[in-house]
């Protein structure tokens, strides 16, 4: 059915009967002025992203069923980044009349799947028609007790910088996902070969938030002193964990957590691989500092974190190459307006 | 300078500076992944809006600086019509190279006014380039005690329905600015003539949200059954009052307030003023319903607010016109996708 033939309202029911809310804390969910939640004594930690077609994705390989997914993924990330755990989004989307109603179950779809995996309740937000194109904007509610809070300006010198995961996966997707799309455009009858890069295009289209390291850390009772998640790249996002802390860095290029397809991959793209797993974003790993007494208390391999660093009292920002040369290390990571 | 030279951190900074955290509950504000809020024991209300270049707005007759205050407005109105307390708002901005950084200021600084005025804290957003045009979308986020809040299903039968101030002057508004538009195109010599019509005009760019009406209610110790705002039409949205709360209506068409300047013009533009006033949006006034017992509590002409009507026991939703005919209220608000 055409979006424009169901109306605003009918989509909004469909949506509510779609999202009924099963949080404790959820006391009206969509369908009023405005959501109601009740966190108790709890802080509230509140989030929310923007994700606009032709900026941050491309719907020509980017199915709506994962962009639901990950609009939501996006800002969970950010909530657990608090060391906080989400409980409800609010998600407005605008769309132009080329969207089917079956388009737009079909991201809601993706947006249910997210929803009933993280165990958040979708309380509310905005439909409306755009001029052109696809526009989503997503809001995430959590809450946290005020002890456990871990924010980017809490690093102390010393801590040892940790990040979950690998990096560079989700850069190398986006890079092969352009590049068969491109091919594609050149030559219609190819069909993209995609097979070979399943790992990296999946870490591209349908990121993880990573709870089970919040999980992890809070079984463990250790607080990071500095957490963000890896959206702009590692190299710009432990820049901000530097600046606010007012602390130096000391990474070594071997510790970092880079796969063997990204190098693989790299070589066939002709990028250096480095640069790529430094620089390139959306990667929603948790980057964070621990002292080195909490670092002792975890056990790494379980958990799949990777020590990558440490941060140090002077401003200095550096690599440690595998050569032992030490470089200063720039961000290149994605920024808006650049 | 070109938004493109500040760069999008440049911009966040900018933004950090003008917009410290002023309330108490405001924990942590821009610059971190997430905001933090304490809210105590109270509820937390959440509501989220999104206005596009186009749909919502035509630059080429709103100002930035009302822009970026009608943003604030039509968020923090959904947190009123909660008979809630806004405290902190978020707000995401996307725009395309054309604007200038003056312009993104321009448009914070009607941020900052409607920030200051209804003294809330801007805590979080995301700033993104975009294709084309302008996208907004902001969360509000407040508090009130679980005994005050007011839903849309909370109306009784024999509630007398309220509405503050009067109606249909935005949608009047616009009508000019539409009209003057259209002039200007067709003849550019021509100046706008605008002054006849001020009040419409400034309804339409520079709304109110009515925290005076929830202040004024809460200093008689009257929590209204019901409450929405009226941004659909005052027909659409005690609609949403009348089908949440399974109840029917009887309004009187004598009882609306309709001003003087909103027949006049209704009849220079040709137009019906009664369908104006029913279905125009964007008014921002307060719609509720008192038990008789608090309506006898209040004063209405210290308030502005109008007795329009009453909620029946039957679904009927009518309208009883000048003379005595029974109509059915039907709603022809503003709709997307219709």
């Amino acid at each position: 059915m055409d979006i424009y033939q169901l109306g605003e309202f009918g989509l909004i029911d469909q949506i509510k009967k779609k999202f009924p809310c099963k949080k404790k804390s959820s006391l009206l969910g969509i369908g009023d002025d405005a959501a109601i939640i009740n966190f108790h004594n709890k802080l509230t930690v509140v989030s929310s992203d923007m994700l606009i077609e032709g900026i941050h994705f491309d719907l020509s390989y980017f199915p709506l069923k994962h962009l639901g997914y990950k609009s939501v993924i996006v800002n969970l990330s950010d909530i657990f980044s608090m060391n906080a755990i989400p409980s409800q989004i609010l998600l407005n989307i605008a769309v132009s009349s080329k969207f089917s109603s079956d388009a737009i179950y079909e991201f809601y779809d993706g947006v249910k799947i997210a929803c009933d995996e993280y165990n958040v309740d979708l309380v509310g937000g905005d439909t409306s028609s755009s001029v052109s194109g696809m526009t989503i904007s997503c809001t995430a509610i959590g809450s946290v007790d005020k002890k456990k809070i871990t924010r980017r300006d809490g690093a102390k010198p010393n801590d040892i910088i940790c990040v979950s995961g690998d990096i560079g996966r989700s850069y190398m997707g986006l890079m092969i996902l352009q590049r068969e799309k491109s091919n594609f455009i050149k030559n219609p009858e190819n069909q993209p070969e995609l097979d070979n890069y399943k790992n990296l295009i999946e870490k591209q289209l349908r990121p993880k938030a990573r709870n089970d390291i919040i999980e992890y850390l809070s079984r463990y009772n250790v607080i990071p002193n500095s957490m963000v998640d890896i959206s702009d790249g590692i190299s710009s996002d432990l820049g901000h964990i530097s600046q606010s802390s007012n602390l130096g860095f000391k990474v070594f290029e071997e510790k970092l957590p880079i796969s063997k397809e990204v190098r693989k991959i790299s070589e066939e793209l002709n990028t250096d691989y480095l640069s790529s797993a430094l620089n390139g974003g959306e990667e929603y790993e948790l980057l964070f500092s621990l002292s080195p007494e909490n670092f002792k208390k975890i056990d790494k391999k379980e958990s799949n974190i990777s020590p990558i660093g440490f941060f140090t009292h002077n401003n200095k920002k550096t690599l440690v190459c595998k050569d032992g040369r030490e470089d200063e290390l720039k961000s290149f990571g994605w920024k808006h307006f650049n």
